[in-house]
């Protein structure tokens, strides 16, 4: 038989330890900030039927980017693309049950059939955290407090991200009123507007003119080139201005003032690609200038409970990607340097001395030292090398003199220290170090 | 257009809040367990190749269990069904820069297309910990240590469970030289073996007499029941005393004995329905009379890795799965109270509170303290309602009165005890709650 490849499946990952820690680091900083704001963990089924994607997900993601099959059963199911319809869908099976604002999170993988590429990955992780419950702008407040505090936990300064808002009740109104333009042209000029930073700015003004009845062209690429220049929303056209849209997008921005957010701006070409969102919508935008671009963002779709036979819920939420948090955290160079979870690799001197360091090994593990130890009977040169190639931050030697006088020579790698320590100074030595790691994170 | 339902795919389970604290709970004693011992986490992809499933996983699971479906690439592509053959890929793709002993463990979902009842979902959560590299019986006692350490950090007395032993290398003696079958006959007579707690006595001596040779049948019925009659190693034939296989099993007794395991039994009639296994293997299995099950188990299988075009690895690995450890929880009634990870409601007296709450709920994140502001601008009463029904422990009262003197009200929901603190002893008495509810687990 010819031998299998060890390559993963094309744009899914391996997670090698030293990979899985940075990953633990994202999901743990996600989880600490979240959980801070009185956000619950819940799960979701990784597959889920078809219908509830094709409602109100974007026409892209599911006709060309799902993972959709045929289950043994004849059911037609897709791997889930995003969190948004699953959770919409747990929520209005608890509708009574949960008690509001509702707040929920979970860290989940999702699968897009899209060309692999720096920072996008077929399989990719995921936060979503979303309020249930609060029809006012606070909620969308909140949301957006939550994204920038969880870029201020990863050691972010205000400079190195931008946070861009708009609403789509903005745009609904920008589109019939100011630009004139019916559901579907809106819906193209919205899709089109979505691309703009992809495209250049020729193909971008010559797609437009076709949205337009043709006698209107002209005259709405004029109004296209006042809106994308306002820097701010007084800018806007008078027309505009006087809004329900418009008050909530400055009562927003008030509210996120309070929280102490400074980076936050108002753009009107912002449109976020999914279907479902009805309000404001932002996006956190990385500002080095060799990851310019958009990491994630999040809006409020308050129909999307609703679709589920129930009354429907205002919700907001955002989700943050673990892919692109890794390419900021790089940019930035805000990496910590993290270690292994385990603290010492035992090295065993002598075959007679497995019984004895097995014991010791466990009243370690009692004091909550974590502890490899090296049963493989080897020479004590190839134990020591496998303990420095592994990266764990200890080896302690143990042999038969060792166990009788009860004193282990503990030998820090890093700094090739070595030290004859008793049980107890053994565990505090450890301890004291993994803590001072961890406080320098 | 009809509503859409609420309920999950069928097999697949939502985590509400509440189960998903269950599920944390063992995910991280699972977690604290493994990694004490030197085990580090890694991750691998959600699909794979068919391929490496049809080599070596048992044939039952691959055509019948499988979720199995060709991609938008024309990739036959499996959603994993276990993790063995995922971390063997991944372990032969890094043969040469891993140090050994490798330990490593994931915790992940899988799917496998059964009927769901009592204990199995079609996507279910499992433990896989696996150490690479160790020949000797040492790797086995430790990962089938690590198996009853589990056990106990859940809280269970060794009475509570039961862990059954054999040898591949022992059936394999016992197959081909003492009831004398052929590599074919063999394998139909494991998988009767692995059936026979899941068919009648008759059901089994019936379909055992067809496997053998007619003019065999006879003497192999007699042999059989030689076999299942032995209740200990040394009432095993003869024949079979003598064999390499018995002397590993009778070491491994010896090192579980040393690690006070006591609850360890040797049964000639446990086979595992992996392909892959080729040495010791075990299942632990749950004594309780409504519950008398296997729960999960494990083994040495030193041929997988090599399947990936590098020179074999030694390996040994345990998956305990969520599921079954829950109706082992439950049947013993080792489920601990858990609590939401937010320690308090926010209760915000009149709307004009609300910037002043929201900076006090800043301050006291700052303190570690988990706050959900209600920013839903609804009566005291509802506000109330919501704080009791969401199972926190404390709602603090806000009000302007209350930020002008800097004293709050803390209720304790459980108790009503409501007592009028500074922010320091608010910040004090609801940690030191937190750490109690944590240490009575």
């Amino acid at each position: 038989m010819a031998s299998l490849t060890p390559q993963p499946y094309k744009g899914a990952r391996d997670f090698y330890p030293e990979d899985k820690r940075l990953q633990n680091y994202i999901f743990d900083t996600w989880k600490r900030v979240v959980e801070r704001y009185g956000y619950e963990e819940y799960g979701a089924p990784l597959l889920e039927p078809y219908e509830i994607y094709a409602a109100k997900t974007g026409q892209e993601i599911v006709n060309e980017q799902t993972y959709t099959f045929t289950d043994r059963g004849g059911r037609n199911v897709v791997i889930r693309p995003e969190m948004t319809p699953s959770i919409s869908r747990m929520v209005a099976g608890q509708r009574q049950e949960l008690s509001y604002p509702a707040r929920l999170y979970s860290i989940a993988n999702f699968l897009r059939y899209e060309r692999p590429q720096k920072g996008r990955e077929r399989e990719f992780w995921q936060l979503n955290a979303d309020i249930f419950g609060v029809e006012g702008v606070e909620a969308d407040a909140e949301i957006i407090t939550l994204a920038s505090e969880i870029m201020k936990a990863f050691g972010a300064k205000d400079s190195m991200y931008k946070i861009r808002i708009n609403s789509r009740k903005l745009i609904n109104v920008m589109m019939a009123d100011y630009l004139e333009l019916d559901v579907m042209q809106a819906q193209l000029m919205i899709k089109l507007f979505d691309r703009k930073d992809k495209i250049s700015h020729e193909e971008f003004r010559d797609q437009a003119a076709e949205v337009f009845d043709e006698d209107q062209a002209k005259k709405g690429l004029q109004k296209i080139a006042h809106l994308l220049s306002a820097k701010t929303m007084g800018e806007l056209p008078e027309s505009l201005l006087g809004t329900d849209a418009v008050k909530e997008v400055r009562d927003l921005f008030t509210l996120l003032r309070e929280q102490g957010i400074t980076n936050a701006v108002f753009d009107i070409s912002l449109m976020r690609g999914f279907d479902y969102y009805t309000g404001i919508v932002f996006e956190v935008f990385d500002t080095h200038p060799d990851n310019n671009r958009a990491m994630f963002g999040g809006g409020r779709y308050d129909g999307l409970v609703g679709l589920f036979g129930v009354e429907p819920i205002a919700t907001v939420g955002f989700a943050p990607g673990q892919t692109m948090t890794e390419e900021f955290l790089k940019s930035h160079d805000l990496i910590p340097k993290l270690r292994s979870t385990t603290d010492i690799w035992m090295i065993v001197l002598h075959p007679d001395a497995l019984p004895g360091a097995q014991k010791l090994a466990t009243a370690l593990r009692k004091e909550k030292v974590t502890v490899a130890v090296d049963i493989s009977g080897r020479k004590l040169d190839k134990q020591m090398k496998a303990a420095i190639k592994s990266g764990v931050p200890y080896m302690l030697f143990v042999g038969e003199n060792e166990l009788r006088d009860e004193v282990y020579s503990l030998k820090e790698i890093a700094t090739e220290k070595e030290q004859k320590l008793s049980f107890e100074r053994v565990v505090t030595t450890v301890i004291d170090h993994r803590h001072k790691r961890r406080s320098t994170l």
